[in-house]
């Protein structure tokens, strides 16, 4: 199904320099390890510079520090990362979107369908809604009642939108995604736990893209927000009211409380807990597995995750983790000295 | 969709004292930092005292230790908190239900859908379940077969609840949940895993909330059970066998393996572990991000998380993790003391 | 619905000596503690032997060890947890396959549906598709394009497989389970994150048991690999281009990052985190709760989890983290002594 195209082709329309020509089409994109000479690969990490010599592929895409290292035709560009990336999509265009509303579909009456947008079959489209013109809305996705989604937007299948919260536009939402769940909110009386109705929303901006069983959940009086371009990976739990800011990317597993405000051009690792009611600044990174327990207000990397070691030596070292003010006290006292 | 009400038509139906009256009819509850003239706001929180001198809130709800401290009509309770949860009610009630099972619902023979109780688009109840009165499945639930559904419980749209496990009364379970899964038991012979079939069930009882992508696995011989008023935040897993005791509230990502035995009125925070086999004492608080490695038998908090530092802090530090042992052997020695 | 058998019978199904016989056939498998005179219980764990004196059970299953210790009627056999196994499966037969395509299913033109399965109610199966003799496929779930599903896979309801991916025979697949989600890769250009079309697949062997709500991405370029006889619990994520050896289990909420790859027979702990681009060896175990940064090249146990204590007590040891670093050159310098 992919196309076959030369260099020139290449360049012609994703701009860049093509240095030499294929003598054949390629017909797609691989690793330097895995490329063969009809296939095109990319070199964007350094420490990958000396596969150039063994590589089979037909052509490379490198960068312009690295023009004179390619035995073969090869395209010079600014970004070869970037470039790789859109030279994937243009041998593999993304799925037509093929217009039309399922017979199978429900849309209930006051519903809206955008022109050319796509309702895949069982799905169910709730009163007040409207799914924008060129969205895709994959099979099995409930869309709630006064729902908003974007132009362009696609819903892979089963995908769960509640009632009144709003997608924006060219977003993608894999599969099993639920927006708009109730936060986790409750108020002890008398023993037990009063459930505090979440009446807030879920706005979702532009370009936004959300992994497989990622949850985000409504506000409680106000909106839980994700902003433009951010792009969540996969079973991230984004807890009620917390905002997360433009272009912010955040790997799989992370659990972010609720009330939690993350600044923009932030990268949270997977695994990372973050607790509620904190704020992290703009250009935050946050290494896999960390735990966050207090604002940042710093940009930087932050860290605590402590890394496996065989288990015997484990154990030797973790129990003086118990009992660390203990040996801190003795220092202390044989130094003759009162400093922390 | 909202009403508008007094203080004296609020306090009518949910009991406090109401201190001076509206001008005009309230029509719903914000914070004390976003309320506008028309809502009520509330002070739950000790350290917020300060907003009541700023917010432009028309009324307040708040303790009797705070009484003096509103200049605005107000509310007062003994438990502003509580009484939030149940003003948000008030302003917000639950969707209707609307009784009937939808023409493209799939309801096996030999099932039973209670009066009142509404059964959703593309829903599959399988032989021999019943659905309570009033209670609600939504669009595209599945129920195996012989599954219990309760009086006036809500499924929200795409939950699975396998053959054979029962719901009780009055519980929401939101989108993605799974209950009854198979439990992850396997013996190792000749080199290979043979499946333990699970042939438990899960029985989870009254007012129980469980959040979007939750999973709880059947348990192998003998049921999960998980007990009246718990509530289960988002991406939660249990564990065949494992027991969830009364009114126990659970965070988001936490992970329960199996055979766990949790006492009453615990809470736990988000993205705990906690080891097989294990029996967690009543009232226990587990701080979130903590790893549970051995039953807890004394009510109190208990906690492992490792907090975050700058990166080139961790760095430094994290090194010695795998040496800490000698360095307490360095100190004992030093020190001329063989105490532990 | 479960059978009733005699110790003899059981024998000759499944091997292993049938010591003495029951008075009237059994209708079930139970534990020790539960199990009454009309079940067999098992010992497989020697810390349990004690309970051999008091447990109700009309039978046993225990090791060759064991042999004398039991006083009722028993079966003696290698692997007697294995032997327990095949036990209950025995009682508790697998759900009969219900062959035929569920009139509301929708299978595209050019999809093949083998001899003797079942496809559920509100499945749909893209085109080019294929599933394979006796295999299952539960409700609601969706297959995309040119995906294959082998001979006698069972998929419980709510299942996403995405376009190209392919699942081996016998597996077993939980609700919510999503193959082939994008794999979470994107390139920075002018402050924006340009998405890498993920154009690999997912490609799962034979025997292979994933569960309720786990995620497995599809590869960037190249295929993400499970093979045969893996097991994966829960709410588990798998990145994109991994590979994850044969036979090998790994506990619930448990993520590994793109490009890993584990060995054989490994046993991951529940709660791991795996960094990217690393390679585990043949036969490691790793202790629930661990963060592995490293690639590990010897078989054994490796851990980090820290484990909880009362919060007082954390919190004094854990200021002392921040602070390892001086600590030890204190202690160094005390002991006038370079050796790291």
């Amino acid at each position: 199904m992919s196309l076959a195209l030369t260099l020139k082709e290449i360049v012609a329309r994703l701009g860049g320099e093509a240095v030499g020509e294929v003598a054949a089409p390629l017909t797609g994109v691989a690793t330097l390890d895995s490329a063969g000479p009809d296939q095109i690969a990319f070199l964007a990490n350094p420490k990958y510079r000396g596969r150039l010599a063994t590589t089979r592929a037909g052509a490379v895409i490198l960068g312009r520090g690295d023009r004179d290292a390619a035995k073969m035709p090869c395209i010079v560009c600014d970004n070869p990362y970037a470039y790789y990336a859109r030279t994937v999509a243009l041998f593999h265009p993304a799925r037509a979107v093929r217009p039309g509303v399922h017979p199978t579909a429900l849309v209930e009456k006051g519903a809206r369908i955008g022109t050319g947008a796509e309702v895949g079959p069982y799905v169910v489209v709730g009163t007040g809604s409207s799914v924008g013109d060129g969205a895709v809305i994959g099979a099995h996705s409930v869309l709630g009642e006064r729902v908003h989604v974007g132009t362009g937007t696609r819903l892979h299948a089963r995908v769960t939108i509640y009632d009144g919260c709003s997608v924006g536009e060219r977003c993608i939402l894999h599969s099993g995604v639920v927006i708009g769940a109730d936060g986790f909110g409750m108020a002890r009386d008398a023993g037990q736990w009063v459930k505090i109705p979440q009446v807030g929303g879920v706005r979702i901006g532009n370009d936004v893209e959300v992994g497989a069983n990622t949850t985000i959940d409504r506000g409680a009086l106000d909106d839980t927000v994700i902003e433009d371009g951010v792009k969540l990976d996969n079973q991230i739990q984004v807890g009620h009211n917390s905002v997360i800011g433009a272009h912010t990317v955040i790997a799989g597993c992370t659990g972010i409380s609720g009330s939690v405000t993350i600044g923009r051009d932030c990268m949270i690792g997977g695994g990372v807990g973050i607790v509620g009611h904190l704020a992290i600044c703009d250009g935050v990174t946050i290494s896999g597995f960390s735990f966050i327990t207090k604002s940042i207000t710093e940009p930087g990397t932050y860290t605590s995750g402590v890394p496996a070691m065989p288990h015997g030596e484990w154990l030797r070292n973790a129990v003086h983790l118990r009992h660390l003010d203990e040996l801190a006290r003795r220092v202390k006292k044989n130094t003759g000295d009162d400093r922390e």
